[in-house]
């Protein structure tokens, strides 16, 4: 490890659920780790309990002593809530720290806010590392993904550590170094962004099953659970078909009718959004989905409106299973591309250089949204790609000109028996407008310029031109 | 009008296309102006040019001198680029002031930056307004609709001139006080935001007549002008038309196809969409409609996948007029509703007490979105309005249970044959969402229960409870 001192390879502070999963699998890694938190008492509990893994840790509650029982030049992880104790750890930890050594933020950060520490410390000799990790608890225990952003010498460090305890993909481990400060953090929050995207697609079709097809969830599961060997092959479809094949002890009933029909959210779904609409990107599918938990959250309302509100709906057959596996695989495929668009943009508007091949590869393994499809990312990516775009790759194609039809079927199903498909519509309506070479914002062009002389460009002409508008 | 000293009733710095719209229509009303303008050469042009009106127009370049022509307490409207600009010219200005004095902002700004702006000068005896203006450089000369943010002190001088100014409505003007400091501004900017989607959904349904149904855009054109007078009556509609059916003088053809079809967009799009995200509200249809423009802007991508992405196309019947006419009433009921729900968020956010019916009101004549249909929405706001939401409102809802029926079979066939409908599509996915008591967020809570111990709530029992999950 070309340590210049003896101590603990790395230091983790904050024993919550998953600062306590990384410890312990760093230390099933052979690593010994000094461990740290803000309540004390926890520190002693976390060690007793961690049986014969206890040799590798050591535990203090003092910041100083926390520090001085790690090696040179240090690592240290912190897996504590992100914003203001983060800011109020950077700065108890400083005094502390020596050159060379390097803090790093493993929590769910704002990437601006991870962008601003690095800066704030660049010349001061210390180093700051934005880590990305996914895979929730069972993953942090034994194999998350993880996604870095940061300095060179940092990742130096820390490298060999993240590979040992990295998910791994026929033996790949899922980390990279993605690129400076805030590149993984951003890298993390597109990745929920999709996932929040995918877990609506599959609440969607499941909605359309439930409300017009008339199936108990058991059915639904075990068609989902049908799907978990073919193109669809997933951690959140396998999520999903467990769910709805579970049993709730107390009622016997399915486990999701019991379930309040109200999503929680924390930050990284708007984020994704406010940072891609900064950007003039708009990823609708993912917006869709992130819409979707806002108006869960309006439960109330929605009771009251039922009776109220017409239904207005059309008679129509339902699809086939397997379009609703090809249309749920058109909508992960239209996902994820505006996902990667949003990484190109702010790979080009900060400088990160973001290989996305890399990214879609330790998505592969480990964490929340890991599916076959992202092996075939990987390779479209590394392979001859149109205009940057996934959709354009000849493999996406292929699996777009089965899929899209399949996705229209269900849509039109859905639309005429009024169940609500915000996420799917999103896709298909995405995929309609940008395989049009000539859209309809000339019309909007002619608006602009009709009410508040905007001008506008021509088809035939350069420059900007205004129009010979009649009223009527 | 009270003034403590002579001089003139107003000051209008900034004579762009806006600035001297609003300078001659306020020295039409009868009131004495004071002018003046960065570049000092425009000021003696602008008021060589003004005709009759020159007599009642004053021009300073120096801002002193400037100052010193209006009677206090001043009212200086400042009609200038927002953001930097506006900060060094409050700056600037600062120092030639005098107590009871206010500073208005009638520029597109940011509300952020008139809440700070509106809170710097708190104390100082100086006051600051944020009033939107809208109606463009039409309306700004001969009446538009006036969004105003201030203190009453502020309101009680500017009331008579913008009230003289104002659009009428059945002779009542179309300016109101509608909250303190970045009220105006806010809803200035939502009002954007439905103007992108009223603007959005025009022109889905001229793509899907063009692309799926084979018109020309004069044909188009005579189908919206037959709109004018029925329920969607508004300006965007009368402009539509008009624009559909203009000519080209230099090739004969219908302007709307030499126009490229790549659009732009100023901020208050975007930021309708950031501000809803931070308070967890989602406008999908807004969203759709700022994305739209985005897209339409990756021209060279579009027309180069337009030949490597497979249609997929299915068969269908084309709507009939009447149906395309009552889905755009639905679509522009939902999307009102949408920015009603943001500017009840920001009410609540900012403890503005935002009166949606007077600001119906006021957006019935003047504004880029006035339209039969506000004069509907303020009698709605006054009535029966369960949960403050207007499609429940029962003269919407009994619109909806009409037009609803439309919207699904226009978007069916848009579907099927590949028309994108990014807007009317998010419409009946919200409106679909919001009429479910039931939705499917239940198995999203699942979800993340299984992978992430967030927890749930039941629906037959208090408490925050984890799943009997089973593995598959």
């Amino acid at each position: 490890m070309n340590k210049q001192s003896k101590g603990a390879d790395i230091g983790v502070y904050g024993l919550g659920t998953m600062g306590s999963a990384l410890a312990l699998n760093l230390a099933d890694s052979g690593f010994d780790v000094a461990v740290s938190n803000r309540e004390a008492n926890w520190i002693d509990d976390f060690i007793k309990e961690a049986g014969p893994l206890a040799k590798r840790l050591t535990g203090q509650a003092d910041l100083a002593d926390f520090v001085a029982a790690i090696a040179r030049p240090r690592s240290i992880l912190f897996m504590i809530p992100s914003g203001a104790p983060m800011d109020a750890m950077i700065e108890a930890i400083r005094p502390h720290l020596e050159e060379g050594d390097t803090i790093i933020d493993g929590g769910n950060a704002n990437f601006n806010d991870t962008r601003r520490r690095s800066a704030d410390l660049v010349g001061t000799g210390l180093h700051f590392v934005g880590m990305g990790v996914s895979g929730g608890e069972e993953g942090a225990r034994h194999g998350p993904s993880m996604m870095v952003g940061g300095t060179d010498h940092s990742w130096t460090s820390l490298r060999p550590m993240a590979e040992a305890i990295a998910a791994k993909f026929k033996g790949e481990p899922c980390v990279a170094h993605l690129g400076p400060d805030g590149a993984g953090h951003f890298v993390k929050t597109v990745h929920n962004g999709i996932e929040y995207a995918d877990m609506q697609m599959i609440a969607e079709i499941y909605g359309l099953l439930r409300d017009a097809g008339g199936q108990s969830a058991p059915q639904i599961g075990a068609l989902f659970e049908g799907w978990t060997d073919g193109p669809l092959s997933s951690y959140l479809i396998e999520v999903s078909a467990a769910a709805l094949l579970s049993i709730d002890s107390k009622t016997g009933q399915p486990m999701v009718d019991v379930i309040r029909d109200q999503a929680g959210q924390k930050g990284t779904g708007r984020w994704t959004l406010i940072e891609a609409l900064k950007m003039g990107q708009s990823a609708n599918t993912i917006e869709a989905a992130v819409g979707a938990r806002g108006w869960s959250s309006e439960k109330d309302t929605r009771v009251m409106a039922e009776p109220l509100l017409a239904a207005g709906t059309l008679a129509a057959d339902m699809p086939s299973d397997a379009d609703l596996e090809q249309a749920m695989l058109a909508g992960r495929i239209l996902a994820h591309a505006q996902g990667f668009r949003i990484l190109w943009a702010a790979s080009d508007e900060f400088d990160w250089s973001l290989d996305m091949a890399r990214i879609s590869e330790i998505w592969r393994a480990g964490c929340i949204i890991r599916s076959a499809l992202l092996d075939e990312f990987a390779d479209a990516f590394r392979g001859d790609l149109p205009a940057e775009h996934l959709i354009l790759a000849p493999a996406m194609r292929a699996r777009l000109e089965v899929s899209v039809q399949a996705l229209r079927r269900v849509l039109s199903a859905a639309i005429a028996q009024g169940v609500a498909m915000p996420a799917l519509s999103a896709s298909l309506a995405w995929y309609d407008t940008m395989r049009r070479g000539r859209g309809t914002a000339n019309l909007i062009q002619a608006q602009r310029d009709f009410f508040g002389a905007h001008g506008f460009d021509r088809t035939d002409e350069d420059g900007k031109f205004h129009g010979d508008w009649n009223a009527l």
